[in-house]
């Protein structure tokens, strides 16, 4: 700054170079690991203050809520990059094209709405062909097939990094079913929509074979029995189903999430949204029993821990109120998992055998 | 294909990798330089068909149109890449972060709706400082704040590559009013909101000082009465008050697109998506009297050549019935620059000399 007045005042112009230099760097600096990945979109945003009408809820939900003076427009976006988010040499490119749709249309089922439309955007090299594009999109098609969303928009565009795809899904809710973060109150039940883990093992199974594969090109790996695991991390079930059943039982539940980071982590966004506390009972936790098994002989791991901070499994991780506990108990594949406690008592794990811990956030993205 | 079926035959598992390399590559390669930047979105989106009643327009135009049971909704995205559509050695960040909004707002203006709402995301490497991040998201802000839209959404994540851009912005316009690419008639007026080419001029300037700076660092640009090119590359005035005097004065454009590509390119989209050709006077073709003297003194071009290709302008674009010319004469910054006419008739430059050119798309994007 001072370089920059001294400049001015000497009655010198000022290099573009300089310019930009005294515009992007500033005399103090602050790493980006000093925030967290949620703290720095906070920091980032907390200045902004919606002023239309129209913005009913911004950034800190699963999906931006609009009120277009008919039902609740449901706006959610994810961008993912290569080498952070997925790795290339073991995910294949219809089932990256598939699971970046369908984890954008979680986010709208995680706001108790319907998906309607996406937008889809690429950034790839030369070093992709056109074929290599059409089985990308083969993947979006499905995708937008099995969950009856059209693709509305996005562009590619030749990318001299590694590869980008920018989703933007587009929902709609009635406005007295919409489902926040910050609705859960001291009493009610913590619910998950199905089994937890799996998404996980089918992850640390391909980074294995991947290691292996790196060392020793001419080792065939053996990928027999675990196709459920490689299944459920590339091709995760969204529940829309739950949205419909919620909707035909008439229940609305109190908070909803759905689970990428981990039950623990996500559990936390739920209970800091809404200024309460909760307990998991680990019986409550639902995990196979082949999963249990594959995590203590093959990755000599704690099943729950891995239920907890594995993440990736986009099961709905939701709170109902104990009045509703009758018509929710008849929903299919729904475990109740926990209670929702007052603030003070915090994030608690209940073992079975009998010992409290304490919940930590250790959530991971890692697509 | 042949190696596929020859491990299945043999009984043996296929590897992760010789899986994924499987469904990566196909036999038949073509090179995504085959398609135009149009042509490749058009051939990978072609098989998606709407299936809901909300989706009134998807894939083609400058953004998608929704119908939620209200007014309509607007959508329009754009990834930019740092490398492709910016250069950070140039693009200070607070004038990066303002002009990524701008644009998609922009968009939702091409189709004569009013912006609401925006998402940012961002991809960022390390080299970044959160006091970086904290100027981008100003320039955000400064956008927001000058055109009433609220920011809603969006993230940031790691990036072991470039810098990545991801905007969305949505809007809202009545159902009447609506806009599209595909509406311009023979005998519409073609008509531009104010002067082209200052742009381009902006970023020759900013590549040319780059160039030198990279030559001879110790040699000091001299950028004094640049600034007005500059800041029109920096930032673009979008014209929203243009919206709401198309309201004002009961007119709706038979067609309309933001000028981001050049004057020829973006004329013949409309062209091509309405069924029609145009001509172009070079009489009417607005550019400033300083702005001729630059691009023929300093970059020894024709001006009229800078007009029509060089894009970055974001003025509008647009086409009016001829009964409409009395109401649209009133509107300020207004410049008739030609008329539409049949398909058969083609694209047509009418120079000053009194000569006919055929109009080439030879429009680029370079943020």
């Amino acid at each position: 700054m001072i370089e920059n007045t001294l400049n001015k005042s000497a009655g010198k112009a000022l290099s573009v170079k300089q310019k930009v230099m005294a515009e992007n760097k500033k005399p103090s600096r602050t790493e980006i690991s000093e925030y967290g990945e949620f703290g720095l979109i906070r920091h980032l945003t907390e200045s902004f203050a919606p002023r239309n009408h129209s913005t009913v809820r911004a950034v800190g939900d699963d999906a931006a809520v609009l009120d277009m003076d008919g039902k609740l427009t449901l706006v959610s976006t994810d961008l993912l990059l290569e080498g952070i988010h997925f790795d290339l040499s073991y995910f294949p490119l219809k089932h990256l094209g598939y699971k970046a749709v369908a984890v954008n249309i979680s986010d709208i089922c995680a706001m108790n709405g319907v998906a309607r439309q996406v937008t889809v955007s690429l950034g790839i090299s030369n070093r992709f062909s056109v074929e290599a594009l059409e089985t990308f999109y083969a993947g979006v098609k499905q995708a937008c097939d099995e969950y009856g969303v059209d693709l509305v928009g996005g562009d590619t565009s030749s990318s001299v990094q590694g590869m980008v795809i920018s989703v933007t899904a587009i929902g709609e809710v009635d406005k007295d079913r919409v489902v926040y973060r910050s609705g859960a109150r001291v009493g009610d039940l913590v619910c998950v929509t199905g089994y937890l883990g799996d998404a996980y093992v089918g992850l640390q199974i391909l980074e294995r074979e991947k290691r292996i594969f790196q060392e020793h090109p001419d080792v065939q790996p053996e990928l027999k029995g675990n196709e459920l695991f490689l299944e459920r991390f590339f091709h995760p079930v969204i529940r829309t189903e739950t949205i419909q059943l919620f909707a035909d039982a008439h229940v609305v539940p109190t908070a909803m999430i759905d689970l990428s980071d981990g039950l623990a982590s996500d559990l936390m966004h739920i209970g800091k949204a809404s200024g309460v506390g909760a307990y998991i009972e680990e019986a409550g936790v639902p995990i196979r029993t082949e999963t249990q098994l594959k995590i203590i002989e093959e990755f000599r791991m704690d099943p729950i821990t891995v239920a907890l901070h594995g993440g990736e499994d986009y099961e709905l991780l939701f709170t109902v109120s104990p009045k509703d506990l009758d018509k929710v108990k008849l929903l299919p594949n729904l475990f109740i998992a926990g209670e929702i406690t007052p603030a003070a008592d915090g994030f608690k794990l209940h073992t079975k055998g009998g010992n409290i811990h304490d919940l930590k956030a250790q959530g991971w993205r890692h697509f």
